[in-house]
């Protein structure tokens, strides 16, 4: 890799990226809004929580420059990576591109725009943007990192090494399916229970005393979950019940995407989850009629506001 | 029958019989809060929509003259039917208590509380409360009137012709099972998905033309309840899913009150439809999957805010 950094989407995740990678590379966040950008070029881009300090990336919702950059983090919601991947079109030189969106298709979308090499990424860190200039760091967990197609492993091992060094935890590995999957699965409900219900995933997701408790339906869709993964050949890196099980042991009351996302009526990323996870099932024939069902009313919700 | 009619609970079927009623009858409506019944005292109870005019029953909250009533409706809330009963123990006489809330189990719940000849009820019509002294009267569909246990059909037709005679459709059967249970699977379906949405009772809930649509949910939670009513030995009056099709056809948009409920914060009546059906299906030994899903969502729903 060469040149410089450039992170595409101002979120908790892109955010996180941008202030910490700048503390060991040029970094450019590009941003969709003007005072976005103008609010990070001018006060820095500050971290709290799990670290304290203000990056400073250069800040901009112009792609030009992009020609000469040796990365790009495609940090977006996986509603606007086809957006993002059509501003990459015919302005990449040979630089690597990476997503690292929930659910799957993120590299299949990138990859109809050019031919670059591409990362496959998940992560597990967490946090909430307090304002266009201010991330609040909330779970260290790390970023899993794996080539795409033919990319080598080297690119993906540099690129772990490279935010292990800024400050974020990262691995790189030969193949991101078992973790990924894991956290597919995981996501699939966990986000999908916390939208319709308005519940943060706390304990009821694990309540398993009565007929009537949450841990019923949220084991059941893990259930469907483990068998679409099993069909599909993959082999999990971790139990999703488990996780979800350990999470609320921990007391996180964590805030899933999608429930914010209803609340604030936006799109969510419901058809890159949950819906992935339903048409896996259909390819695979695999029975989930929970997971459809959980799909159907997340569209259902979005239909009520959009 | 013998004397007056007493009407507990003013909400949107309760002050609709009231009104009505009035016209016919000496009618008396035992509200809970004293400025309802002062309001009504006051201005008369106001009906507009499929009928226009100022029906004039008393109101109180004090159930002393309950000891003269020939019949009572009993019109709460599911959750409120038991302290309803318990103010009637040892006051009525040989009055008839006549239930009609939705959902399944009010008879049992009264019957606890005293010998009383009871009706069943289930009723169609549907409306919205504007004030305490004025309610839209929307949807101008029948209540169906049975006996309950050993009280004589004559008593379900003598109080079926009252209330038409009052302006309102009713109709008396032998059984009420069969159309019971028709809007039982019905409600339990639309209310749920309802109030998990946020959509009215619209066009999405008869869409089927891709995978992701209500529709499938919908058609898929009502074979449920089918099944559950087969087992319990119950042939359906009507078909759910045709009921469901015609309604939206007919573009109703009508807002189920399980979504005013969710949308207010307030208890639903989950336990009472959805939750009777998916017990009727533990104790049967049916399969439910579905059913248990919206019904643990909805007590998810409901414990993120109470």
């Amino acid at each position: 890799m060469t040149g410089d950094i450039w992170v595409i989407g101002g979120g908790v995740i892109g955010s996180l990226f941008a202030a910490h990678l700048s503390r060991v590379a040029e970094v450019t966040l590009l941003c969709r809004r003007p005072e976005h950008a103008a609010a990070v070029a001018e006060h820095g881009l500050r971290v709290s929580g799990r670290a304290d300090f203000v990056g400073r990336p250069r800040a901009s919702v112009d792609p030009a420059g992009l020609a000469e950059t040796g990365l790009v983090i495609v940090a977006t919601k996986a509603n606007d990576v086809e957006a993002a991947a059509a501003r990459l079109e015919g302005r990449l030189g040979d630089a690597t591109v990476m997503t690292v969106q929930n659910g799957l298709g993120a590299e299949e979308v990138v990859r109809r725009y050019g031919s670059w090499p591409q990362l496959s990424a998940v992560t597990f860190m967490s946090g909430t943007k307090l304002a266009d200039d201010h991330v609040e760091y909330v779970l260290d967990t790390p970023t899993w990192i794996a080539p795409y197609e033919d990319a080598p492993f080297a690119t993906a091992a540099e690129t772990a090494s490279l935010i292990v060094e800024a400050g974020l935890k990262a691995e790189a590995m030969p193949d991101l399916k078992p973790a990924r999957w894991s956290k597919l699965i995981f996501n699939a409900t966990v986000n999908s229970v916390a939208a319709l219900t308005g519940l943060p995933h706390d304990h009821h997701f694990a309540e398993l005393d009565r007929p009537s408790d949450l841990g019923h339906l949220v084991r059941g869709l893990m259930d469907e979950g483990k068998r679409i993964a099993s069909a599909a050949g993959i082999s999990l890196r971790e139990d999703p019940w488990e996780m979800n099980v350990l999470a609320t042991q921990r007391g996180s009351r964590h805030y899933p995407s999608m429930l914010e996302d209803v609340e604030a009526q936006r799109p969510t990323e419901v058809d890159f989850i949950t819906g992935a996870l339903v048409r896996e099932a259909e390819r695979r024939g695999v029975e989930a009629p929970l997971m459809a069902a959980v799909y159907g009313l997340i569209k259902g919700r979005e239909a009520s506001y959009l």
